[in-house]
């Protein structure tokens, strides 16, 4: 097995195809080196090595032999000599894995350089200056990287602090001040820290130097912050990485050189023309280091006409080769152009779905490419605004990024100042531990919402994705004091009326008003999600309880409604005030009267929810939340309540306690609440299908699916079933006419995903509520986790938050039962999903192989669910049309 | 096929074998006829037929011919005709399905009179009142119970109010005071009644009275009560009841005349005796109607001496033939004994131990069929106190039988009351609306405990079972004010102080103090649960949690401790004070300074557990619960803890606001505590292994097993079982000794049963949390359950309580699940369960087929479990031994 490959002059043993061996920089350099690109040569060092090397502590001699070989070449191609006093071969080392990793170890560059070649180097280059200044700095690098000599208790380290001292001495400022016997007095200076630190002199010898930095290389692989990077991001352990040699070229050897970075497209807009800086005279370390600013590409044109030209052909050769947006980094030495880098383009989002039109526009690449190009979790930034990314900011603290969008706004403490404020035109944050279902109006009239307790799935954060608006919740820093109208977060006050900025897509929390950009979908973007519509095999549909949502989320390509939450429409003013009647009545017929208050109501929402989805199926599910919800705790608004209804303060009370429960969670609500109040179940299916009716007489096509939630048996859905039915046959009835509709459930207990068999006897569809049935699954309490998943996190137990991406190996198990058995007992069962992973990307991929039929999610994520449904059709060959 | 089935003088075509087709009654009236017993002729109708006639409504010509031709040999067995005038047939028709079965057709007497027979009814007796109230009883008997006819508005039904105008009329008080020509007039008044109430005549065919009763036995299968019952009692709907047509015989036709009811044994104590009632002259119904007091059944034998010798040698024949001792019905016509039915009689526990032992010993049955005979349920009546039945009770209210046994205390409505009055020697029963961690004390000090609030598995029954203290739980009509120290119910109150007798058996609260019966546990029971032990598979542990519950547990034949709950010993007071500081502790070294405090407490348990469970397993469950369990919330208490610690109570509010959660039972608790701080698990690990040590040291033969709770990932329990091994490796270094322990977990989540392949490859045993598990898979709390599950069991949507009884549908597949893929893993993996199913037969007998290595309950349960135990390893043919 060759372990080495080498690559100079058009030819290399290596390529594209071989990332797995030579990593992505290696292979990229060996295909570029084929391509005919100038490309240093250098050789790369397999990763099969590392895992070998990391076991026996030492390279096997026949590598060695094989790199003793390829520097042989080197010599050879390059003309120059390892180690030599005259033309000396200087050679960066660089790690290279399959997938770009930070934690491991960098780079070392100048290696070759020692007592003798840097003389060389300084006849050579005449200019000793660069020449001391290149061995020091590679001194230092090599006791940095490849010895881990590191800063003291905040203290820099000894090489630092003696440059520190000797521009002291000097009294200089910047390093470039230093004269070249000042940097030749270093070198000695920094040869004896480094025996001092590592306890052995600093190899002469440039053999030693390679072997010492190839080791290093492969031994960062297992470092704890390389190991702890693989494990969040699912990386195998046993890939191992690949060790870069390549010789060195110098853009700092006059006016006739220079380094930069471009892109082969804008990667902010995606507009095909070359992005980029460069710098004359300079290496790529002067940029980062800030010592001069790099200037815009185009100005290379004036300043290196012949480079600049090549660089461009280069561009358009790596675009065509490659079929992407490429970042590539290059080196013109004595005005001959190096490419030192090409890889695949980061972008935004606005630029990817650009790039991937005009790409499929030149003909480059095809549509299926064009969509799966695209990353489905990146739309969000098309949707919502963002903050500034060029203003500067006071960062107060970081939550969860619970509801993506920024917004600006004032502070204020309460639901109700939310709202009136906010009806009278004013943009306020409403601030608040964690949000409660009567914070809903209050909600809905702020700008965004930020907690300082609950989960990614927690009340805030879920009304608020709803509802596309920014929120960040979790913000566990922050201590709010609802009672003075202040946060404190780290020793600072905010009070109510300050403004704030909130970043729900990043969870950073800025005092003050940042300036925030506003997208805007494009026709390229609308071009791309239609091709994505016609590849996908899952439907789309949303999560809406109102007309307004309805509409909104029919814009962004929903085809029917998933899940309509009829208790949101209770909590508005003018119907709380029945449904609290309605639970305190002291028997069937006093909420029978009060549930007639409501029935006109909430036969109006479904005949604007019908209307908004004329032609599209729309689930309804029944009252879910347990009934404590609807009343108020408060002391004060329990007196007003028991004004209003003449009832007693301390019968009130004791109502309010009498319905409070230990776990909520687990309590009197879903299905159970209509199978002890059937009462409440006929009014709402009365009120589905009155509306029904209704909107079939306009005209409207009609397709209202009745679910049951919280079903664990299927005596439970068949007891609710018969109410649904009965009260269908008498509305039909009374108005004429028929509907066709069906009755279903939510499957979101583990007992109705194992009795599913059973289940399916009553149900015409499933609705997957994939949130309730993550915290039954875990035992977890999504407004509770916010206590103990951090430390999960830190400490690697989880490697993502089951309630943002589906555990596939637990809930997922269920939600494969629940299908298996549901289509076991019916074959062409409905089945889709309506909890947040509905949403998330690579949960619909999931649901695309589970044989889902449809995903549903908030209005705002349905472009992401059609296109991470499109995604999976594509990865899976199940490409619709 | 045969569907009617005729027995006389000695010759049946049916037998015992075939209660499917004939139902109980007539199977053994056949068998009896086939033993030579003298049974009245008559004949059974298949129950077969039922179903046939339910769907067609109409009795088959075939059948109705072999009715006929079965009336015909009953005619020339008895040698009277059916409605002859002058010795008529006359036929008594009752329902008998194979399971008894309240809600059907019970009984029609004397059917064949008509205005011919009744004469010769007449003549025959020579008592014409006699003749003539059989005719109006069968008049009304026939209108009431073959054609409905019932009382209106809460009046009696109209014969009823005829019998009463015409006692009225005449001056008398009692129906026997009515002349026979009083009764005459009367039969015509029923026969209009009937007529008005049924729209045709009263059927003077005895032909048509028959075909009409024996229509009307099937149609009584599927009245509403009959089908509610078979749900309830899972009796299969598509058995069909039989129906019995037998001569009648007569036990009030003259002093050499009489009826009786007997056991072959006493049902009380199981003594070898005749034991029952009988009644000169006399009728059952006259029994039942209360007019005269029946006599033991030893008078017999000097009244009707010949009768008595006769039923004594039938009994002995009876018992003899169907190896179990019976309850017998008879009749005793003119010095002739009639059997009328036999069956197995019901008994009390202490009878059936007794009965079970001696007849083995009597040779009449082996052991196998002496354990399977006495019900594991039933037991719980001899472990505890039980209410006198004899004694007159003022019943307040029923609520869950939630611990057996009874108590009589003095009510207090607070924990600390009952502590102070408890351990001044009072007895005091603890009434709260639920209780809480911090009552703990209150409910060790208290003879009983009765809630509000709260179903089988709430706190306060779960901590009662497990202290085999009686408790009520759950008695939703009880108001409880804590405050004015007093309960409502039904309008009374019961103030602090005054008396209640509560039985934990049945649910009952009873005003007052009422006398209690003790048991005591037998030689035959000794005896009777050896047999036990020696034949089943399963192992029986018991959750203890102090060394005097371990002791007792092991009196009650527990071999080792499948959970002891170390939570249990922090509440102590001396205890609860160091778990707070480290509750409120800011850091992790203060933390550690209050754990320190703990551990020597801890170790001191452990120690005594290790003592007393000598040569057994002791699994120890790491702490579970979630810590604002172990803080105050009474304002009160708050100040005092604040004094106690120093710390300002702001400070104090503040942190049990922040522990407060939306849903503890999901929240931050289990091995996530142990996650979020490791050195709770270490000073825990550290006492466990300490207290080994030590224990060895005495020569106690130690197995401690460290077991890690609520774990949803195979992470959070390898994580923790580091922090267990690095601890247990220190003591062993300390101490110079070593002990083997196992590691393993509880698998009370789903995801923990479905990836229990994973966690199996860190875990040594498994600790099914059924519980949990059950609170999870159903998504119910067990704590608010209470507020829905009753309308569930009047509904018949649950056919038990799954935290009673395992939920094999749901739950149970999980429990098959998780043992199937950890025993996938690791082959030889030991796995029980310790939830409250496993003291629940029904539940002991799916683990026993699940193939578990033991179960665990409380030290109460422990004889009921081995004795389910056994029953389940005959009812598999896998008996040991």
């Amino acid at each position: 097995m060759k372990s080495v490959f080498f690559f100079a002059d058009g030819q290399a043993e290596g390529n594209a195809g071989m990332a797995d061996h030579l990593g992505g920089k290696g292979a990229n350099l060996a295909e570029m080196t084929n391509l005919g690109i100038p490309v240093p040569p250098g050789f790369t060092i397999s990763a099969n090595l590392c895992l070998e090397f990391l076991e026996s502590g030492k390279l096997p001699d026949s590598v060695v032999a094989e790199i003793r070989d390829a520097v042989d070449r080197l010599e050879r191609a390059t003309g120059r000599g390892f180690g030599d006093e005259e033309n000396p071969l200087l050679v960066s080392v660089r790690s290279g894995a399959k997938d770009s990793m930070p934690g491991m170890m960098d780079t070392v560059l100048n290696l070759g350089l020692n007592e003798r070649s840097v003389a060389g180097l300084a006849s050579q280059s005449d200019n000793p200056r660069f020449a001391y200044d290149s061995y020091r700095r590679f001194i230092q690098m090599f006791g940095e990287v490849v010895h881990g000599v590191t800063d003291h208790l905040g203290q820099p380290n000894r090489f630092v602090a003696a440059l520190n001292d000797l521009k002291l001495k000097r009294g200089v400022e910047r390093d470039i001040d230093l004269a070249p016997d000042d940097l030749k007095e270093l070198t000695q200076l920094f040869k004896e820290i480094y025996k001092s630190e590592t306890g052995s002199d600093f190899p002469e010898d440039p053999w030693a130097q390679l072997v010492g930095a190839v080791e290093a290389v492969f031994g960062s692989w297992n470092t704890k912050r390389a190991i702890e990077y693989r494990r969040i991001h699912k990386i195998p352990h046993d890939m191992g990485t690949a060790v870069n040699v390549v010789s060195m070229v110098y853009g700092n050897m006059g006016e006739d050189c220079g380094t930069g970075v471009v892109f082969t497209r804008d990667p902010g807009s995606g507009e095909n023309r070359l992005y980029g800086e460069f710098l004359i005279n300079a290496q790529g370390e002067d940029v980062v280091a800030g010592i001069r600013d790099p200037e815009p590409i185009e100005r290379m044109k004036a300043r290196l006409p012949q480079a600049y030209d090549q660089l461009l052909q280069t561009c358009d050769l790596l675009e065509e080769h490659y079929k992407d947006m490429q970042d590539v980094e290059f080196t013109v030495e004595c005005g001959k152009l190096y490419l030192l880098q090409t890889r695949s383009a980061k972008r935004t989002a606005k630029a990817a779905v650009r790039v991937a039109v005009e790409m499929t526009a030149e003909g480059m690449i095809d549509r299926r490419a064009a969509v799966a190009r695209v990353s489905a979790e990146q739309l969000d930034q098309l949707l919502h605004p963002t903050v500034d990314p060029s203003a500067p900011i006071d960062l107060l603290t970081t939550g969860l990024p619970a509801s993506p969008g920024a917004a600006v706004g004032t502070v204020v403490f309460d639901s109700d100042r939310a709202l009136e404020l906010g009806e009278a035109g004013l943009d306020v944050i409403l601030v608040r531990r964690e949000t409660v279902a009567d914070d809903f109006p209050g909600m809905v009239a702020a700008r965004a919402i930020l907690t300082s307790r609950g989960g990614m799935t927690s009340h805030a954060a879920v009304v608020a994705r709803g509802m596309g608006k920014c929120c960040v919740a979790g913000a566990k820093e922050i201590e709010v004091n609802e009672q003075k109208l202040c946060f404190t977060v780290n020793g600072l006050t905010v009070w109510e009326g300050e403004w704030l900025t909130v970043d729900g897509s990043t969870g950073r929390v800025i005092l003050g008003k940042v300036p925030l950009v506003e997208h805007e979908a494009s026709d390229d973007f609308a071009t791309l999600m239609s091709w994505a519509d016609d590849m996908r095999m899952l439907r789309v549909r949303t999560n809406a309880d109102t007309p307004a949502d309805a509409a909104r989320a029919r814009e962004f390509g929903a085809e029917g409604i998933g899940l309509c939450r009829t208790e949101h429409m209770f909590f508005e003013s003018g119907r709380i005030e029945a449904m609290r009647e309605m639970i305190l009545a002291p028997n069937e017929d006093g909420r029978r009267r009060a549930l007639n208050k409501l029935l006109p109501m909430q036969r109006e929402d479904f005949l604007g929810i019908f209307r908004a989805m004329d032609g599209y199926p729309v689930t309804i599910r029944l009252l879910d939340p347990p009934l404590h919800e609807f009343l108020p705790h408060d002391p004060l608004e329990l007196e007003d309540l028991s004004g209003e209804l003449s009832l007693p303060r301390v019968d009130l009370e004791r109502v309010v306690a009498e319905l409070t429960e230990t776990n909520p969670m687990l309590g009197h609500r879903g299905c159970r609440l209509g199978i002890t109040y059937p009462e409440i179940t006929e009014m709402q299916s009365r009120a589905v299908f009155e509306a029904a009716c209704q909107a079939r007489q306009e005209g409207v096509d009609v397709h209202p699916e009745v679910m049951v939630p919280l079903v664990g048996d299927v005596e439970e859905l068949s007891s609710q079933e018969r109410v649904v039915r009965e009260t269908a046959e008498l509305v039909f009835g009374e108005a004429g006419i028929r509907i066709d509709y069906l009755v279903g459930t939510m499957i979101e207990l583990p007992r109705a995903a194992i009795t599913a068999d059973q289940i399916a006897q009553s149900a015409e569809f499933f609705s997957l509520g994939t949130n309730d049935l993550t915290q039954t699954v875990f035992g977890m309490s999504r407004d509770d986790a916010g206590r103990f998943l951090p430390s999960y996190v830190e400490k690697g137990l989880l490697r993502s938050d089951p309630f943002q991406s589906l555990d596939q190996d637990g809930v997922g198990q269920l939600v494969a039962i629940a299908v298996e058995r549901g289509r076991s007992t019916k074959k062409e069962l409905k089945i889709g999903i309506c909890g947040e992973h509905g949403g998330d990307p690579s949960s619909v991929g999931f649901f695309h192989r589970t044989g889902l039929d449809y995903v549903s999610c908030s209005p705002f994520r349905v472009p992401i669910a059609r296109l991470a449904a499109a995604h999976a059709a594509i990865d899976h060959g199940a490409v619709r049309g």
